[in-house]
């Protein structure tokens, strides 16, 4: 049998776990979770990361370990399964809608979580009083506002304000804060909306404890909105091509890699990976160019995807990899990635330390 | 609780399961199960449907209950999920390389499987000739054939047979044939291909017993390929927003649709499903316009996505939907959504039947 090529690290991933295969390097995850916990603490924001990105308990332990407050996950399936694993303190980042998910969250307050979901609208508000009263417990809700992303999250301070207000006056509910997302470019918007929000509550003698911003790229303008008690970040905790592209992170810093290796070399500048849209996904990273970075090889392309090929254009390569070859990748999006696989592969110092279960993989309700 | 909407069917799946669920309907699966099987026995071809759809040893059951005459699968790990199930005449359609794989291939063998991996170069052939010495065993390939599709394949003739007498030669292979996946629109390049690779190979004493031609849209051309014996169709037994595009399929050919809720309304037109690329996939279905079709919102758009936010232009609706009712989406590409699930609901007639285990899921190794 032929000799797989590659750097050491990537045969010995190739030999063990076959490929493709999604690893984290965790020198590089501790020191991604360090600096997001520096920055927090630099300007006086309490840390609150998002668990999309690696949706795993142990990943979310270390992050409060290392001082962060508590966690934000974006369905109460994510919510549950952190929960059961002894995250305490959850903000679910999202409108939970429906008797089904209801009563789930009945059952997490009723076990003593602190959970918090958030509201852009009353139907939302009226589920929650709902599921507080079965639980006969109080729930914290945030309303999430809209500064200029048009997702979700109410569009103007006087509609966030009346929603506060609808909130406050619900039995078993409490208005706890506002939830922002706000797009980089709209930091001066984002700051005229929340005051404007703040001063309308106070009219009405509330009062927003929490105000959570977001974002990996928001990074860098960390504590520029007056105002903001605590932040969210998921990408951070790996980074990707993305944070690459928008300067958030140098290559240094992206602690995932999909490595794939080279099955097909059928024609001059030509390949395929075994590495699809069911590994790399087709996210197109907000319009970055191919879908993903070969480490080994930067000049490569990847150009399109089948769920199983991932399309190589090798013509501007110095050199081209062989068949049989196997090269690490930062994805495009690292959050989608983790979503496709059941476990990483952890390694330390070039050598493999073990697996991670990726437990709260596919937690799409 | 204010009560979900949409149709009866709609409303049970959001309050058994939650939204988004993915939901396939079984009669229009048996229908097209049997429509594909009527359609090979019509020209004489074997009937090998692609797995890679449903992912399921119950629905490769039914497939092969009904006439198939054995399954294709795209990567072992599928292969496994499937011969664990029972399936013991197995096409996978891939180059597998790597002593990992191999390893596992040779577990198969030994353990009676009639499996053919494919080859498109001389790396695969010499790793299956280690794999089925290991098991002892005498394993048949394929050459895997490029007639314009540009993706993994020999691109000439003179290559087909060059690599079929390489398996030829081998102790432990045995070459049985050609493995085709034709574009659409070059049949007349790909009769010519495969002709003179038949007359190369029996200049050297081979024949391709098997001929084997893939795809759903070519389902309309099945039969003009002379010399083709059986074909491999994925798709056709779900159907989705790309069949219905190329005219492969018929709105009431579509067995899978994701049910997912409304859960913002922040302004006019404009709305968010709680189903994002997570669920519905960011697979563009070869340039679509927009990420899915609202059955019962025909002009909306899905007009991106988060992971879990769906962003809805309603601007050309006639009605638009509200907050909290549930709407059934038929996907662009129907195989990636599957691999996105740990199971399917599956309903019949308007109600609820169960749930279905997608148990080759991720099965990416």
């Amino acid at each position: 049998m032929p000799d797989a090529k590659g750097t050491p690290l990537a045969r010995a991933i190739a030999r063990s776990f076959g490929t493709p295969a999604v690893v984290i390097d965790l020198d590089i995850v501790e020191r991604n979770v360090d600096r997001l916990q520096a920055a927090c603490d630099a300007v006086g924001l309490a840390n609150r990361p998002h668990i999309k990105t690696h949706k795993s308990p142990v990943l979310a332990a270390l992050q409060r370990d290392r001082g962060a407050r508590g966690i934000t996950c974006q369905k109460l399936g994510e919510a549950e399964v952190m929960a059961a694993a002894g995250q305490d303190d959850i903000v679910v980042s999202y409108n939970l809608l429906g008797e089904e998910k209801m009563a789930r969250l009945a059952r997490l307050l009723r076990e003593g979580v602190l959970v918090r979901p958030c509201a852009d609208n009353p139907v939302a508000v009226d589920g929650y009083a709902d599921a507080a009263r079965a639980a006969e417990q109080t729930m914290g809700v945030l309303v999430e506002c809209d500064t200029g992303r048009q997702r979700a999250g109410v569009v103007s301070p006087g509609e966030a304000v009346a929603l506060a207000r609808r909130i406050a006056s619900r039995d078993h509910l409490r208005f706890d804060g506002l939830l922002l997302y706000p797009p980089e470019d709209k930091m001066a918007e984002t700051q005229r909306f929340l005051d404007e929000t703040r001063a309308g509550l106070a009219e009405h003698g509330l009062e927003a404890r929490i105000v959570s911003t977001g974002g990996t790229p928001n990074l860098r303008q960390l504590g520029a909105i007056i105002g903001a008690t605590e932040h969210r970040s998921g990408t951070s905790i790996f980074n990707d091509r993305m944070m690459l592209a928008c300067g958030a992170a140098a290559l240094d810093d992206c602690a995932l890699a999909v490595y794939a290796t080279v099955v097909s070399r059928t024609a001059p500048g030509r390949g395929i990976l075994d590495s699809g849209s069911k590994t790399l996904t087709a996210d197109p990273g907000g319009g970055l160019d191919g879908f993903g970075l070969i480490r080994e090889y930067p000049k490569a392309r990847i150009k399109g995807f089948a769920e199983e090929h991932g399309m190589l254009d090798l013509s501007a390569c110095d050199a081209e990899p062989a068949i049989g070859e196997t090269v690490s990748i930062v994805p495009n999006h690292v959050c989608v990635v983790v979503n496709m696989v059941d476990r990483l592969v952890t390694v330390r110092g070039g050598e493999i330390v073990g697996t991670l279960e990726v437990t709260a993989r596919g937690k799409i309700v």
